[in-house]
């Protein structure tokens, strides 16, 4: 069961056929926090945003990243930053599927706030 | 040497006797992301920032971290939340190195904006 302050990202592994597989790890105004599972060829299209920052950490697999004008291809443990008002996407290169932890601040869409 | 759109944080290994070994990654006023390293014992002592959010996410190693009123023992791949207005802390369980990635949001000491 996922803890309100803890999650394992170790076992989020599924992906799937038609779109990028995305679970939310945690979230508030301030940012997301998801891991995503990419299938070979299966990508982020390049697109930027005006006001947030985003940060791609590859888990496992490997990804050709764009930042503004860099193409950069990553592995394991490497971190991509993405500002603000800049171009980017993500694209798994494969054999493997492709574990990311993308961390995006401030959040995009906020979610409402938790009922207290 | 390091790219201004890409860190490897595999190398980050090197821990200090006197403080937690702290390695920042990258920075806006939006966020930071770093790489911590705490030889078994070390800590960041338990503390509240009463804005910015804070993530503890463990590569190597085993941490307790706290997070409100929730202890939380943690290995590799486990991340941990910590909102803004509750006390938080981590400290190294050994018998290795803890190894963290830390992402503040937004940043607690914005960093001068780059002269372009």
């Amino acid at each position: 069961m996922a803890h309100e302050r803890v999650r394992d990202t170790s076992p989020i592994t599924q992906s799937r056929p038609d779109r990028v597989a995305k679970v939310t790890l945690f979230e508030t105004a301030r940012f997301f926090c998801d891991v995503w599972v990419l299938r070979p060829g299966q990508a982020q299209a390049p697109h930027l945003h005006a006001a947030e920052d985003k940060l791609y950490q590859v888990l496992s697999g490997r990804a050709r990243a764009t930042s503004g004008t860099h193409v950069l291809d990553v592995g394991p443990g490497e971190v991509v930053f993405c500002p603000a008002g800049e171009v980017h996407g993500i694209e798994a290169l494969g054999p493997e599927d492709l574990r990311l932890v993308v961390v995006m601040t401030p959040h995009p869409r906020p979610p409402a706030p938790a009922v207290q």
